[in-house]
Order: structure tokens, then C-alpha cells, then sequence
């Protein structure tokens, strides 16, 4: 089994919340960071705020350039650009780990609430739009905040890894298992994803009303 | 506040392995169950036995009489029974909480799987079918193992609720509060139920993985 600190993670989309918090948390851990955003200047920005913030290797790129030179990378980007980002990408991430952590979500006066996905779910959309590539689903419920708070040394987490190539999702586990209190396990199959994207839509329903920045964990494992 | 050891709680379907393991740790509690089938006299069969392993008050009835005569009212049918028992309660059901806690899946060669929903999930098929009654959604990911094994004193679990009506999702919490190490935590609006009944499906994906009786605990709440 390779050891996950000796690859380079490219996190598409590295310039929103979520993409940061974990970007963080790997170049803390060890790992050679790529942040990709549309514009590469925006993208060489933030990788620097976040080369700072952790004391790790982080680097900008362009999307492109992000997903051609990592070996396993992260989309996390917004909904609305899931599919024409991938699209675009197909080549670069033939033969490569792809891990979606993408949450089609909407938002209205009632609060958040899942958005139907065609295809199933963001993670089945990517498997579509990336027939050669190895795509996972992992990340959804990591909590941006948390993560990006370097104060906090210990994140209260387990990462639910789908997927249907074990030897993937093993190696999207270890990507969990770097940062200090977060377990990854599995999760299911691909086809099972869709449930885990949108009940993030419930864990910002409990944050709201607790005030919290919730997690999951699976017990008795 | 009611205290809920003091109301009488039906499970529909109590017969199954579900209703049947929340009915002992109910009894254990001090509340009063009623066991309902579609044979109140397997009813009586499966109370008595439930009575004998809980030490508690566990009676048999008709699914109609068991309606009729709870406080508050847990459906715990099969999927395939779920409409058509519902439907036939209507009048028996008016104006009570009823907690829906089916979920509807699928199985085969590759593990279990969530079924699409015409309303959106069981839950919201229970409010469409009862427009009297206050539906709740809750208890998705007991593990009927656990619950049913009175050598578990503490059970590592937190039930999500989810309703919109918010004296009737703290009074479900509440019903998971009276099981020693359960916590009922609020997990959004019934909109929102879809995908903790779909989560089954990777709970079970993990069960057969980690050969585990997962549950799901909720962090920093």
C-alpha cells in the first residue's frame, strides 16, 4: 500500500471552503497540496494563505494543470460548475483517483434541502462524465470551519468513503485517516452516494438549531 | 412537557424485528406498548413474548385497535405494507404523533440500495396519507440486534428526528431518550427524510464490511 503523505493531492475547486479546510489539513499532514481554481492566479493566492496557515507545500494551478500533474485528486467544487469542470478534465484524470465530496444542495426559507441529480448523485455524474478514471465519493460532512481552525488538533469526524474499486476507496480512507481524529470507513457503493451528499442537508439543519458544527460517527466500528 | 413514560405507544408492524426491538426497550422504560399486526392474535403471541423479555406492560391488538387506542404511534411496517396499512388508518390516526421509521430499500447481488419514493421517502408518503395526524420521521438506523439483546445496557446511537412540527419532534426525542445511551437529536424537516431512510442502505453496507451493528452518533451536539 502506497503511504498517502508521499502523493501529491490536487483539490479542484481548492479556492472555496470546503477545498481549503481539507487542503490544510493534507499539507499539515504532509502531503504535496495543488490547489486548482479557473484562474491560476486566484489559485497560486489562496495556495499561499494556506501554504502559511498549515506550513505545508501548497501550490496553485489552473484546473487543468492541477488535475495533470496530482496523483489523486479532490473535486470539490460548486454544484453549479460539477459538470462542466469534469467534463473538461477527462483526460487529465484518466487512470486517476477521483474523490467527489460535492453537495447538490438548494436553499430556500424552509432551510437547505437536497437538489435532485440526474444521474443519482454528484458522484455518479463524475463517474459518468470520467469513464477512465476511479471515482470515489468521501468528504461530505467535514465541517469547513472546523477544519480550517488550526486551534482545533483534534477533528471529532468519521469520513464515509464510497465506491466500488477497494483498492480506490483504501487509499481515500488513508486521505481520511491523515488528519488527527478523523477515521475514514466505508461506505457503500457508488450508487448508495446519493444519501450521503444530501444528508448534509441535515447536518445544516443541525447546526442550525444547535449551533454546532456537526459531524458524524459510526459506531461500532 | 408530557413525561413519556406515561403514554402508550403503538408499533404497527410489531411483529418485525424493528417495532419488536424498540418495544422491548420502550416496556423496559415503564411506557405502555401495544403490539399491532394485521393478526391481533400473533399480536398477543409476539406481546407476551416481548412482556416476558422487558419485564414492562406489552399488550396485542388488531393494527385498527392499536391505532386507535395509543398516544403516539410508531410505524414500523414493511415497505411493501407501508401505503395500504397507512391509508386504512386515517381516522384511527387523527390528530395522534406518529413517528415513521420504514425505510425502503432494495437488495440484490451488490448489497442493498435505496428505493425511489414517488412522495420523496416513507415519511413523506405517511404525511400524504394521514393529513390529520402529526408525522415524525425517526429510529432509521436502530440496529433490531442490539435493541432486542437486554444485555446491552447502553446503547451507542443517536436517532435523528425529523418533522415540522416542533412539539411533535421533541416528544419523539424524547422516546429515544428513555433508552439507556440513546440520544434523540432534531435532524431537519420531513422534506428532508429521504435520505436518512436511504442512509440504511450504507449502514448495512458497513455492517457487512466491518461485521459491525453500526449506528450513527452525532458530533459536537
Amino acid at each position: 500500500m502506497v503511504d498517502v503523505r508521499e502523493l501529491t493531492v490536487g483539490v479542484l475547486g481548492g479556492t472555496g471552503a470546503q477545498g481549503k479546510g481539507l487542503a490544510i489539513r493534507w499539507a499539515q499532514a504532509g502531503l504535496r497540496v495543488l490547489i486548482g481554481s479557473r484562474s491560476a492566479d486566484r489559485a497560486a493566492d489562496v495556495a499561499e494563505e494556506i501554504a502559511t496557515t498549515s506550513g505545508g507545500s501548497v501550490l496553485g494551478r489552473s484546473n487543468v494543470d492541477c488535475a495533470a500533474e496530482a496523483d489523486v485528486v479532490l473535486a470539490a467544487l460548486p454544484w453549479e460548475a460539477h459538470a462542466d469542470t469534469l467534463r473538461e478534465l477527462r483526460s487529465e484524470l484518466a487512470g486517476k483517483i477521483v474523490v467527489d465530496c460535492v453537495n447538490p444542495l438548494g436553499f430556500d426559507a424552509k432551510g437547505p434541502y437536497a437538489l435532485p441529480v440526474e444521474e443519482g448523485s454528484a458522484a455518479q455524474q463524475a463517474e459518468a462524465l470520467l469513464p477512465d478514471s476511479r471515482v470515489t465519493a468521501a468528504f461530505h460532512h467535514v465541517s469547513a470551519v472546523t477544519l480550517a481552525d488550526t486551534d482545533v488538533s483534534h477533528v471529532d469526524l468519521d469520513v464515509l468513503v464510497l465506491g466500488d474499486d477497494r483498492e480506490a476507496t483504501d487509499l481515500v480512507r488513508s486521505l481520511a485517516d491523515v488528519i488527527p481524529g478523523v477515521r475514514g470507513i466505508y461506505g457503500g457503493r457508488l450508487r448508495n452516494a446519493h444519501q450521503v451528499e444530501a444528508l448534509t442537508a441535515n447536518v445544516i439543519a443541525i447546526n442550525r438549531r444547535y449551533k454546532a458544527h456537526a459531524g458524524i460517527r459510526v459506531t461500532d466500528v
